[in-house]
């Protein structure tokens, strides 16, 4: 797709195959455990053969499921981990003190299964809130996926971590610090991708390089930043969302430290495959058909591009009319208007892939509607908006909100 | 629906036939100009017998359509007002000086053929975004609007200014104070409703009451409060919103001041008709197939209750789950923690139509799915909030989100 430059390529860098099972010394392993789905796996198990240094990043959501806290809880202690264990179909979320000893003696199975320290194995659920976890079913499943670790398991991991998900989302690549070879690899799930504040979305990086760990749990801020950030999912807000990484150090590089050496090439790799998986999940957001880059600049400060570009991505009207192939330039007018950035409605510019559509607040002269439909008909566009108020941009991804999003979400719980 | 209590019946008011040509000395007249939907009238023009004293609210988005800059800036001159004349079909938004000049000429053609003062009379659009007025259709249809001009044409003209609407939107009370018999009425259009800052909302009241300007304004700016900003939309948020209120004197009473008597009997009375049209609003909400009260109590004060209450009523999660009568109570806990209300979550009750579904924040004992399933497939149910954090409350009315809604929202200009 034209409009939406590919991240990895963007700075150089080849992609790999294997996800989070590319870099040294990692190994996934998957189960069917029946949590909600029939007859599929939704069980997945990362392991690495040492222990990593760990860092994670959740949700701000009060609400909070039981593996956010204890996941945030164990790396608060220490920042280190050999393995997670992840379900899909159940959130374990507002499931009160059971759901905390629930996440609590699914990690003690996984430290048993895999002998290693139960304080290093970190937990994640995704799917309905609500419900307790079926812990008769959950817990033999763990040694199955156990028997199945291999590192290449990456892609059966990616697809038992699924949702609403229609397609497994990983990516990898191999670039080079001081001539020693370094792998990141990472997987994702999440679909629910049209209101900001819902996603549910679960992330996980795996890297073989050696790194402190203040600079990995940076480097993952940042990474996330530019890239989940930067989708319409509001990547702080579901009860949870969580980024996790494992570092286990076996490409026996000198550990990274922030803007030293090595810094640089790392945290670029990182958030290329990071944008490259964020990407992935708008493009398949629940129910979208259109993949829309929308590119705010002329601001003010940083701060008003982001609002701007947010509020246009988020907005119903905007996201139903490009469902609609609708050229109804005037909801992305209206939604900068009431976006909070500052500007004169008079001096935007608005242009859809090159084209400008719309010039010191007006529609722009020779501009054909149906020029614009076609556009706005396409599986992907670009648009460009200058609100003439200064010199700072920000970009956003974002997808069109569709029939079937709102079938999907109508009937997601029973 | 016995779940939405009548707003004018909690005050004991009767309702009464007519609604915004119910007073003394208010006439109404339409007529077919062909701004937009072909063989409809799309033109009111609303006629007081003797000038009014008039009051206005209006979006507060950066970008404000012509006809709310000249309304806005005739009313800060001088609060009062004649005619005001309604489009449907096109907003006259984004139309640059040109759009300024339309409304002018429209608002000039209007004080010919009335005999009025040109700065009596006040213009509104609503329709379409970013497409010039087209005047030499509009402007012949003025007179003719105005050779129907009756004491009868107000359910005619609450027709003319729907869009999306599927039915026009009137009420209308009569009341007393000390004695003398006072009536109100009020007419609105506005479907765009789910989400809340995108609602293109036109409001009108009229009333042969005698009030102090400031006293309108204040009153006008109570009734929206507890109507039209607790409904999901955000009143202040469109490029047309407006709120147009004119008091003509014609009942003969002792001018009203705030807080002086008379001035409680007005204020509920205006509030009770806002109210209702609140409600009609919602329940004529784009595609909406559910009419949901959401009632949130026990917040550490208004503030939060408010925003606790807004994000549940305006979460996509929640509106859809409720379309498909999913009972998906996790997205709602999930929508109060990202509200920014202040709780504990543990302590969180929640009910839907008095049957207690959640207890502290998690679900509650022998509560069967297929009761709520139940509940959440009435076309109007209730639901109850409890933070467990203090004693404030806030309510609102809103609607689902339907497959429907996508439908019309996506092909609305083309």
């Amino acid at each position: 797709m034209r409009t939406t430059p590919d991240p990895l390529k963007a700075f150089g860098l080849q992609p790999i195959k294997g996800g989070i099972t590319a870099p040294r010394g990692f190994l996934a392993g998957t189960a069917k455990a029946g949590i909600k789905y029939p007859n599929r796996t939704d069980l997945a198990l990362l392991f690495s053969e040492t222990p990593a240094i760990a860092a994670g990043v959740f949700t701000t959501n009060l609400v909070q499921a039981a593996p956010v806290r204890l996941c945030r809880e164990r790396l608060r202690r220490s920042p280190s981990a050999q393995a997670i264990l992840i379900n899909s179909g159940n959130a374990n979320a507002c499931t009160g003190p059971r759901g905390q000893a629930d996440a609590e003696r699914a990690a003690r199975t996984v430290a048993q299964t895999l002998h290693v320290n139960p304080r290093q194995v970190l937990v994640c659920s995704t799917g309905t809130i609500g419900i307790p976890l079926p812990m008769d079913r959950l817990l033999p499943a763990i040694p199955r996926a156990a028997q199945t670790l291999s590192p290449n398991g990456g892609s059966a991991a990616a697809q038992a971590i699924m949702t609403t998900d229609t397609r497994p989302k990983e990516a990898a690549v191999r670039f080079q610090i001081n001539g020693c070879p370094i792998t990141l690899g990472g997987m994702c799930k999440g679909a629910g991708m049209i209101d900001p504040h819902m996603a549910t979305l679960l992330v996980f990086f795996t890297t073989d390089a050696a790194i402190a760990p203040r600079a990995l749990r940076s480097a993952l801020r940042q990474a996330v930043d530019v890239s989940f950030n930067r989708i319409s999912v509001d990547g702080d807000r579901s009860t949870n969302d969580t980024a996790l990484i494992l570092a286990n150090g076996m490409a026996g590089n000198t550990p990274i430290q922030e803007d030293r050496p090595g810094w640089k090439p790392f945290t670029q790799a990182f958030c290329s495959v990071a944008c490259d998986l964020a990407r992935q999940v708008v493009a398949d957001g629940e129910g979208a058909t259109r993949l829309v880059t929308v590119e705010v600049s002329g601001a003010r400060n940083e701060q008003d591009a982001a609002l701007a570009a947010r509020a246009v991505s988020r907005s119903l009207l905007v996201k139903t009319a490009w469902y609609g192939g609708d050229p109804n330039w005037g909801r992305i007018l209206c939604a900068l208007g009431y976006s909070g950035a500052r500007f004169n409605p008079d001096h935007v510019q608005i242009r859809f892939d090159n084209r400008l559509v719309v010039r010191n607040g007006r529609q722009a002269p020779h501009v054909s509607l149906e020029t614009l439909a076609r556009i706005f008909k396409q599986p992907a566009f670009r648009v460009e908006i200058h609100l003439g108020a200064g010199k700072s941009s920000y970009s956003m991804l974002t997808c069109d909100c569709s029939v079937e999003y709102v079938k999907i979400n109508g009937a997601y719980m029973t």
